[in-house]
């Protein structure tokens, strides 16, 4: 592929001065050289680097296939014009802008460009080095949207001993995408674990995510976004309820990527993962102090770890304490054998799914040198033991570096000087684990039903839930000679936000009086009576469905009441899904505990519940002319579901001062 | 003092093979030489560092005011003994165990022990190195439980350029404790900020802690229990919502420290804070890219922060953005004076109390050493900026180690290589910055009523708050003639979980039925008959007080209903606290914004229902023979406070598998 192992390379604007950029460019390219022709072209001519460099491309001998653009803005569309008609196949744009018809030209050509705006694009397996900074080859692919994110990402990876396999700045994307360069990972054999940042989401992310994950390639996100004043204004409630953020990490559920806030997380996450991906949340402490192992401990369950007890304590060295965290206390300085053997037991025992170390382990040999040899040589059998058991062993050293903090790196041990890095690390390695990809749910038929505004309209098409006993009413005679039993509601039909505008009363005996009253206020139209669930078990849930900008239809279902924003207890997921999905979104919410039964209440019909959220999500994925669904409240008990409030919001639509819908 | 600045120390055990600790503590005392007498003491003589021994404290040509015990607990007593009788006034105690009769023999004396199972002592201005470990002076005083996490505290500190003035291990703090080294921090001039590591909590802490706050000595405290099942098994529902870290949190609210979770947060926050506090939680980013400029306002919001818009931004380099977070772009590339520019438009602005610089800052002189001496300077000027103003900056840097980053270090801008630490650390600090240290409320006269059992009973003690009108019913006759106002609440006095046990029927319109059915159900005793407070709009809320195991009375506020447990909705303090500290506990609520006022409704009396928090903590505080007392709920409302339902539990007290209470 052109932006990874190309035949041949110019860096037009190669220079001699330590300061430019297209020093090192130039350096980074010529490390290619026993694999491609590297040019160096310079302007004014002379070497750089010791090396010889020509005036343009035309006075080269043959035509590079990728061309480095580190010359000013001023000077891209002259070189852009002789290396397209030389034949060049490929740009790699470093300055902040290209202008628009020097792209179009790029893309007439049949060539491709990376960037602008981009910081370059490492590959360790072709020794292509065309970006500012330094690597450490290693195992990590990493695809970023900034380019200095993405090199901070790259430090990272290189003292994290896991080093990057490829590093691709996409910068502002204008032709060569984030999608393409994750994709093109897939088949890369160095990379077996990919950090991608991103900043937007164009068409193709959630495929190129899962197509990498099914390829066994773990991906960790880093987005932006959290701090955004990110809950969007909206037409219906559920609006309000879903972020951007929500939607990325659905996606992420969806392809099977875990998301993470910093680079640092990024690459701590990347490093446990590219070893293996534990298979549970269960962990198994290991410290030579008993306030460390509280802390990691500590630590662990706020990640959403477990700390079990150990049914398995044989083999533990005298000493020490035989509970979870396991305290060596002075059996590891008395005999530092005595660190492999607890290891040993903890991912022979069968109680834990991954073991963090954590402690003096590492400073032994740096402190006392004597003791370097043996304390590499335990080390070394740490890693085999993680190796052979499949179980992750992660460690926090108080020691930075040491002959055995390498041995760990290199066998397969990560280590990080701050407790918090590892569990971190862990916790989110084993959301991996416990999470498998998910997907779509296949398309069943949804209502055909036209859209036609209104309540008892939104009834109709949204025939796959059960609504209470209703008729419309237009005067006090119907409301009167109603045969539905009391209490009642009364709505106003036509009104978005009933609530809000007094649209709505409940508990009603009098419908006819409540009729007068209403319309003595809202004017003459279609109001509905209503039976009024009276179920004193049932609880309230939001169920709702809308469009994301990035990533298409989304399902939402939230604590009914106040309580999904109060407590922000809502659970989001790309549309379709699964009933299956559903009910693991249920699960997600902190109100889940009043689902299942609280304090000896019975629980409440999961299965049918679930249905209903499949059920909307399908609706909202094949309807095209509708924007936003909602079903709120939802009541449902051991009896079953009721939806006692629907809207639905038609694509195109926005709402009106009064509350009622305009047609834009 | 004795373990700060003794005249002559002795170590008794040194060794001159540097795998013992025996050689470490020898060659931390001879470090002191120039300042005091040191004598080494080893059994089998010979030299030790090139240092001649004695075999026995008895040659020694005078009493060593202080002795360290670096021999094996076999030999304690006897090197006790003999220092006792020479007339030491205080040993270092290294063992992990000492015989009580031994702390006796040292008590009877008048000498004083530090530890045993301590890791030693350490004074950088009195060249005092009595322990094992490193250490690098510095401002940070350390008192440790535990030796190896005062160590991992020091060591980071050291890394941070931060440096420790005082580490004192105290270990099982069998004569000198925590609270006293704490305080003698209060007047020890190196120190001008104190981290310390707990796992319990002696008497003297709160006010140890106060103390170093009032001084001016900013405090951070460590300490473990997140992970424990925390929720105590209790009489009452508020034992079940108070863990025992809230009550540390509270105690730390109330001293005016800080808690944190790790060591390394510790480290950074006191970092922050040794060099001033911010004044509040407004931050000001300035990043060289806009991705890490992002990432750091996510991590800013989450951690409490707020990222205003700025007003102040003549001044700013071109080609900069002027919104915040600050992107400084290619201006710091193309000018690194424009760093300090920037940082100057920002501490003089008056828009931010804090200053978060993220980048590639620190590694250009690193990546090209012509830009050195410029990068070194531009450090120097935003240390000074940072001085003159009063407003705290601190920096992430790409590069964990180069002259600007030390620069920085040394004028007073902590440094990071990761953005999580330094954001975290800001938002502690700015957490300090905001709250002053608590006080405790002042007595007022409380109930002197007797506890006698039962819901009557504890409406007349508790006459602090109005309750619905009630009287007792014991027969069905006295039930229909009551001149109550319906809907009717009927409760089995004596019962103390009524709910659980059938003991209360709300919404009741006929008394005489009621009263009959429960009294078939529960047996005869005394009933209350009770108005029922049907306001709508009145929000429910929990006040609870119980007594803490180690900080005596607390008391906590909490969410209604199935809130407080379900999304953890509770705010807890030390016992008592006055009606203002009550309103900030509400305020604490993730139920607050019911409270006042959502969508449109009333606030409620907030006044009235601080009035109630107030009074029921001086209860707890004066009332040393009750042990628990629970207003369950609360309504309030626009109107007022009134309590549904109370209970109290008698000190001594276990409750019965029938829901009553056995005096124990």
């Amino acid at each position: 592929m052109i932006f990874s192992d190309p035949a041949s390379v110019a860096v037009v604007g190669a220079s001699d001065d330590p300061a430019k950029w297209g020093h090192w460019l130039a350096r980074g390219a010529l490390a290619g050289r026993g694999r491609r022709a590297v040019h160096l072209v310079n302007r004014g001519g002379g070497a750089v680097l010791s090396q010889p460099t020509v005036r343009s491309l035309s006075e080269l001998p043959e035509a590079p296939e990728l061309v480095v653009l580190a010359v000013p803005p001023v000077h891209v569309e002259a070189v852009v014009d002789e290396a397209l008609a030389l034949g060049t196949r490929g740009f790699v744009g470093i300055p902040s802008t290209i202008d628009d018809r020097v792209i179009d030209r790029i893309r007439a050509a049949g060539a491709r460009l990376l960037g602008p705006n981009c910081l370059g694009v490492y590959d360790a397996a072709t020794s292509l080095h065309l970006a500012w900074g330094q690597f450490q080859p290693g195992s990590l692919g990493v695809v970023s949207q900034s380019g200095q994110v993405g090199l901070e990402i790259a430090g990272l990876a290189a003292s994290a001993g896991l080093g990057v396999s490829r590093f691709v700045s996409v910068g502002n994307q204008v032709d060569v995408t984030a999608a393409e360069a994750l994709l093109d990972l897939v088949s890369h054999e160095m990379t077996t674990v990919v950090g991608v940042y991103l900043e937007s989401f164009g068409p193709g992310i959630v495929t190129a995510l899962g197509e990498l994950r099914a390829a066994g390639k773990p991906v960790v996100l880093l987005t932006i976004g959290a701090s955004a004043a990110a809950r969007e204004a909206a037409l219906s409630h559920t609006g309000s309820l879903v972020s951007s953020l929500d939607v990325v990490d659905a996606a992420c559920r969806r392809s099977g990527a875990l998301r993470v806030a910093t680079p640092a997380a990024l690459v701590d996450l990347a490093a446990v993962v590219t070893h293996g991906v534990p298979r549970g949340v269960r962990v198994g402490i290991l410290a030579d102090s008993g306030g460390q192992g509280a802390i990691a401990a500590d630590l662990a369950v706020a990640a959403g770890l477990t700390v079990p007890a150990l049914s398995a304590v044989d083999g533990l060295p005298a000493g020490a304490s035989t509970r979870n965290p396991i305290d060596l206390a002075g059996a590891g300085e008395r005999d530092l054998e005595n660190y492999a053997r607890a290891v040993e037991v903890l991912v022979r025992g069968g109680d834990v799914d991954s073991v963090v170390l954590s402690g003096y382990f590492g400073s032994y040999g740096a402190d006392t040198p004597s003791l370097e040899p043996v304390e590499v040589a335990v080390a070394t059998r740490i890693c085999a033991l993680a190796r052979e058991t499949g179980v992750p062993v992660v460690a926090h050293s108080m020691c930075t570096d040491s002959a055995a903090v390498r041995a760990l790196r290199s066998g397969g041990v990560p280590v990080q000087h701050t407790i918090e890095r590892v569990v971190a690390a862990l916790g989110d390695a084993a959301r991996f684990g416990s999470r498998p990809a998910g997907r779509a749910a296949s398309l069943r038929e949804t209502s055909a039903g036209m859209y036609r505004p209104g309540y008892l309209a939104a009834r109709e098409l949204l025939d796959f839930v059960r609504f209470p006993e209703a008729h419309p009413v237009t005067c006090a005679e119907e409301a009167s000679a109603t045969t539905l039993t009391a209490p009642f509601v009364l709505k106003a039909d036509w009104l978005t936000h009933k609530s809000e505008h007094g649209g709505v009363k409940t508990n009603l005996t009098d419908p006819a009086a409540a009729f007068e009253e209403m319309q003595a206020r809202l004017g003459p139209g279609t109001y509905v009576l209503e039976e009024m669930d009276t179920r004193e078990d049932a609880v309230e849930l939001i169920i709702g469905a809308k469009r994301d900008e990035s990533f298409g239809p989304v399902i939402v279902v939230g604590a009914g009441g106040v309580h999904a924003e109060l407590f922000q207890d809502t659970a989001v997921e790309l549309a379709p899904v699964t009933p299956t999905t559903a009910e693991a979104m249920l699960s997600r919410l902190k109100t889940a505990p009043l689902l299942r039964g609280w304090r000896g209440a019975q629980p409440v019909d999961l299965s049918a519940l679930a249905q209903v959220i499949a059920a909307l999500s399908y609706v909202i994925t094949t309807r095209q002319d509708l924007a936003e669904i909602e079903l709120n409240p939802v009541r449902v008990g051991p009896d079953g579901v009721l939806a006692v409030d629907a809207l639905i919001i038609p694509s195109g639509d926005t709402l009106n001062d009064s509350g009622g819908l305009h047609v834009a």
